[in-house]
């Protein structure tokens, strides 16, 4: 173990104990990657029920109804041993000593532990991994046995094919290869034709010396075997050094892997450490947020980051970070407003090159918005609920209806969750202001902005009462399906149109020429624009003066006020499936809550008394535990600028549980990329208070009462800021 | 090679070469079965991009879209070779001396070639397989491998969960254990949960005795390794024996497998052989057909019979036979009319127990056939347009559209392609007369009958012209989707309503207690059946009194005539997909003669003149090459009682090559039964001219000019007959 491997208090996710009931949680919270490629925090050699699998940046192949999803990776992590004809594995012997750990300031996982087999045969293993954070395309497996008996150990080693995502099979072998210690197997999806070159390169040392590598090819599964028969306290030290080299980047993917993984045997594990460990350190320097005072907070916040830091896309502009990042199938790979709103500020204020990127991807995104906004009429780009390859919509329209095996029920949110564009619109304004980076906002933020504009402009419908609508829509809260007016949907709207105004005059001023030309590309002149803040001035917004409440949508004061069978204590259930989906509608229960997330986004909109009035009455009927894993988060910026630290506190534990404690009993299925992105929103904008302003930035601190300071690190219109918030 | 495995005339199907660009079509036409289960022809050393897989009856899981599919059995016909580290397979090595070859009589698939790798080592292999036809969870591989040079031959031979349905992974493994020479696995479908137990017992033998096998477990593949240094002109025997028990058929289904596994070796192959062959042997005296002057036609019909033979479901009455057999994906094995028009009659003129098991099928879906008429707001039992496990609807209402990836299309055919109800109600009856089954008319057939009685007097609606019309619907013509009055659904309809009434009195007077029983079951009454009898009498039939022609549908005669575009020589897709979907609607292509399939099933609504009035008509007007695969054997015993001999034989030999010769470049995707089923029923009912009398039968034989004599083995009332027709 190198000096940098002894575990750092702060930066280290450890698990003592190994319980198959949990284990898919401990694959999705010992999740690795490196901005391009992700292995979740399954083992090397295997676990009956196991959902271990690498998933990597626009790997996408068709899946049905969902559209698409990226295929696994083929198993390239795979290590199968046997000690004679008894495979070793943790459930097939007696199991001592267990421990795994993360460290955070690397993205090195570690496994250890004491393994007896029923005929007395023993040994120690040790497993590290890390998938480089200086080279996309590499990765590294190191296994260490220390026979405690003697050991025949036979030893398998290679790559394969046969990987599913939940049940479906992606990848079809095109090519494959064993000579010495190498293992190459070309791959490619079977419906969006990609390629992928994989190669692994092996190296087995005992006392005696190197073990040499015997062939195994089985199709889809080039495999090396190696045999050592042990003495007692001898070891055997294998490692693995996997290249993944997709058709996007190299001509020939499997020569470039070849070449990638040779170089990678040359540097070995210490000098591959050596640089993969200096990437990952300037991107701590760059986001590390310090808490002293409460380890629990100090260790979530750091894991939210690494979360975010290893998923989003470093390579690329042609990717996003999909809802559930790189760790797991949840939500197919596909990409919400989840990226733009709960994750993107992270990187526009730490690393906005990381932010550029998933811009940018909104941007190549832009025919297919606009062929969306065309076909339901409107103008302008309406962009997808649900994004994946292309920027097309892949929501479904129907999916099948999990209390009816065989039926279908209709799925709404492609067609009315219109909030997305106004999302994308926020990003890229948020973006703007706190980069300054106006040569982005020429080449792709302006775009972006003023075609949703055009898109609202559209969409909404002026009537008789003089206000314009639109209905008929869904907003965050997902509880109500089909409203008319939702305040949340309706003063984004609003506000994209007047930004979109703002930033036609700001361009008219100091960028005549790049005005002019995007004016004739978007079909734009001065009566659109006029119309834009026509029709942002007439938007509907419920609003009850009196009491200073923003009516979630039009008529849900109206509605029932929540029934005692939702305040039952320990459910594990949402408040929707308690009531069922159409009772739900009929309550005020709310899934998140709309109004307190844009007093988030659009604090202006709101007098310090009308934020208090609102946090209280809508805090209480928001279903913080099973509702929107996107809402305590936010829920605990609100409750914090409403002066409820107490509860500001609550929600951000909620949030930071999500994936760490399993709240909600789902991370199975991935991590929770907008509760991670929420999380360093909670910190900054909650109990930092942290504001931009026309000059610079401030803070309001309001800490949680444990912690003793608070220390950010930030990156404000290109300058590096390290913000210390001691307790006062 | 046992005596009886000369290769014997007109029942050999044999293959000289192998062309991997054919691979798919040479799995589906060597595909071997028991009436339990079948496998494909693939290899059992495996090839690249292979589709080889088993089907079994009942194991039902669900599949996206399309609602459940059968789960491609476990991987239990592998047996991986290598000499040295060098596989050894078709496509590794210089390959001389190829032969398949699938013997009709005793279904025993062969295949043998000569193998040289790149490194010079050399051998002879020789594989023979079969399902045993005497027991149906069990079957047999045997390799011999006869050394031509020094070979170090390593063999592995086991089970293997990683089978999937194109890319959909059915199994989990659920326990496994390799002991001795016995590889045990137990899987469990995903959705459907149905357990199955696999047991292999291996057997290996070179000169100098048997070789114990070394067990080498991998999650989900159970496997033996086998090695042998054989010597130049040494021989390796590798004997396979599998036994597949699933859940229904033994509570503890590993347990059984392993019995029956065990029984097996102790039998061996001769003695499997024989019991097997035996079973065999008096199928073949229950429905042969001898054609001497025409080798094709005469392995034709023998391949038609086989087919059917080993997919019908022989030891359940909870299956029935897929539009695809159980030899490939085609149609995820969903029943269709398919069966019970063109198929189910091959088994009531032949083996009528197998008739019954098809029609119980039906009759244990009654349930999900009253629920969907229920649904639709009709009567009775409205049995669904395709089937599954269990009866109800699996037609799926959407699905992706093949030409926009992404986007989905309705299909209609589950709610409006209604003639499959008198499609069932028209075998139960055809069953009746064949076979004087009266104990099955009472306890399953007449419900059959008279429920979907039930459901056309409810679909039907009377109109102010006085007659009743069913609106809305698919004909078996499915070029013309929704059309008014088709001519078949409407015949077909009224027939089942005067059946249904035939049978009603015959049962008031023969069996008067049964009949009470019935009508206070399903609510009858004589006011009921007084109505059936006005809906039979008034469904409006269009119809051309001068030309005597039937309309195929109302407006069918006002269609565009062909157009030219239609008429290309040498095409390769269907005229639907040449004009496209909407135009093809607007002319009178049709993809199958919905009239003459009337002529066919009903005989008496036809004069001589009007016959060959339709048949000219509409025999010119079909798609014979790419419109449906159900045509051509329908369009060749109408135009053979037209008395157009040389066309009914064109025809004969388009179905005779829908799969033989793979005519239409899909028999990848499996059998076409429905081909199989027709071609039988044109020799039958075409060139022989059988029909059933009041007391008996008779022939009109109209023999094609180069048939010397035509031999069909039958039963009908119970009787065995032989029925010679010389050459007049």
């Amino acid at each position: 173990m190198d000096a940098t491997d002894q575990p750092a208090p702060g930066w280290t996710l450890d698990e003592a104990e190994f319980h198959a009931s949990g284990q898919h949680h401990g694959e999705t919270i010992f999740t690795i990657g490196n901005g391009q490629q992700c292995l979740r925090g399954g083992f090397e050699e295997g676990y009956p029920g196991e959902r271990t699998a690498g998933f990597a940046h626009r790997l996408w192949d068709a899946v049905p109804v969902f559209g698409e999803e990226l295929a696994a990776l083929p198993r390239w992590w795979g290590v199968q041993l046997w000690a004679g004809e008894q495979p070793i594995r943790l459930d097939t012997g007696r199991i001592e000593d267990y421990r795994r750990s993360l460290d955070l300031r690397t993205g090195v996982l570690s496994r250890s532990y004491r393994w007896q087999g029923p005929d007395g045969a023993a040994a120690e293993l040790s497993w590290q991994r890390f998938i480089d954070f200086s080279r996309p395309q590499l990765a590294v497996i190191r296994l260490t046995v220390r026979a405690l008996t003697p050991l025949p150990l036979r030893a398998w080693a290679g790559l394969s094919a046969a990987v599913e995502n939940s049940g479906l099979v992606h990848w079809a072998p095109v090519g494959q290869q064993v000579s010495g210690n190498r293992a190459e197997l070309a791959v490619r999806t079977r419906t969006s034709g990609i390629t992928l070159g994989c190669v692994a390169e092996l190296s087995c040392r005992v006392p005696s010396g190197e073990v040499e590598g015997v062939g195994l090819e089985q199709t889809g599964e080039p495999t090396l075997e190696y045999r050592a028969e042990l003495a007692r306290g001898e070891e055997l030290q294998l490692t693995k050094y996997v290249a993944l080299v997709p058709e996007f980047e190299a001509e020939q993917p499997l020569v470039a892997a070849r070449e990638l993984a040779a170089q990678a045997v040359h540097f070995g594990w210490v000098g591959l450490r050596s640089s993969s460990d200096a990437a990952w350190a300037q991107v701590w320097e760059a986001c590390d947020i310090e808490i002293d005072g409460d380890p629990e907070a100090q260790l979530a916040i750091r894991f939210a980051l690494f979360q975010l830091n290893i998923a989003v896309p470093r390579f690329t502009d042609r990717a996003s970070l999909g809802a559930k990042t790189l760790s797991g199938l949840g939500y197919r790979h596909h990409v919400f407003w989840d990226t733009e709103i709960f994750m993107l500020p992270v990187f526009s204020f730490t690393q906005p090159e990381l932010a550029a990127n998933l811009l940018r991807y909104r941007w190549h995104g832009l025919d297919g918005a606009r062929r969306k906004a065309a076909e339901a009429g409107r103008r302008g780009a309406q962009f997808p609920w649900e994004s994946a390859a292309t920027g097309e919509e892949v929501t479904p329209r129907w999916i099948p209806d999990p209390d009816h095996p065989g039926r279908q029920v209709p799925v709404l949110s492609g067609d009315r969750e219109l909030h997305v564009t106004a999302d994308v619109g926020y990003a890229a304004w948020q973006y703007w202001q706190v980069t300054n980076d106006q040569q982005f906002l020429l080449d792709y933020g302006a775009e972006l902005i003023l075609d949703g504009a055009q898109f609202w402009a559209s969409a909404a419908v002026a009537e008789p009462d003089g206000h314009y609508h639109l209905r008929q829509v869904i907003g965050p809260d997902e509880y109500h399906e089909v409203v008319d007016d939702n305040a949340f949907t309706n003063q984004l709207a609003a506000w994209h149109l007047h930004a979109a105004g703002a930033l036609a005059a700001w361009l008219a001023e100091h960028q005549p020429q790049h005005w002019a030309r995007l004016c004739a590309e978007l079909g734009l002149d001065a009566a659109e624009l006029a119309h834009w803040l026509e029709v942002a001035a007439g938007l509907y917004v419920p609003f009850e003066p009196e009491s200073g409440l923003i009516e979630q949508f039009a008529g849900y004061f109206d509605l029932d006020e929540l029934p005692e069978a939702l305040l039952q204590p320990n459910r594990t259930v949402s408040w929707q499936r308690l009531l069922g989906f159409e009772e739900v509608q009929r309550t005020r229960a709310i899934k998140q809550p709309d109004v307190l997330m844009l007093a988030h986004l659009l604090p202006e909109l709101f007098t310090a008394e009308q934020l208090r009035a609102n946090q209280a009455f809508y805090d209480l009927r928001t279903d913080h535990e099973y509702g929107s894993s996107l809402g305590p988060a936010i829920s605990s910026v609100v409750a914090a600028r409403a002066g409820e630290i107490e509860l500001a506190y609550v929600h951000f534990l909620r949030a930071a549980r999500t994936d760490l404690a399993d709240a909600r009993g789902n991370a199975d299925d991935g991590i929770h990329g907008a509760a991670a992105g929420g999380l360093w929103q909670a910190v900054v904008f909650g109990f930092a208070g942290f504001e931009l302003t026309a000059d610079g930035w401030r803070t309001r601190p309001r800490l949680p009462h444990t912690w003793r300071r608070l220390a950010i690190n930030l990156t404000v219109r290109g300058r590096r800021e390290r913000i210390e918030i001691p307790r006062p």
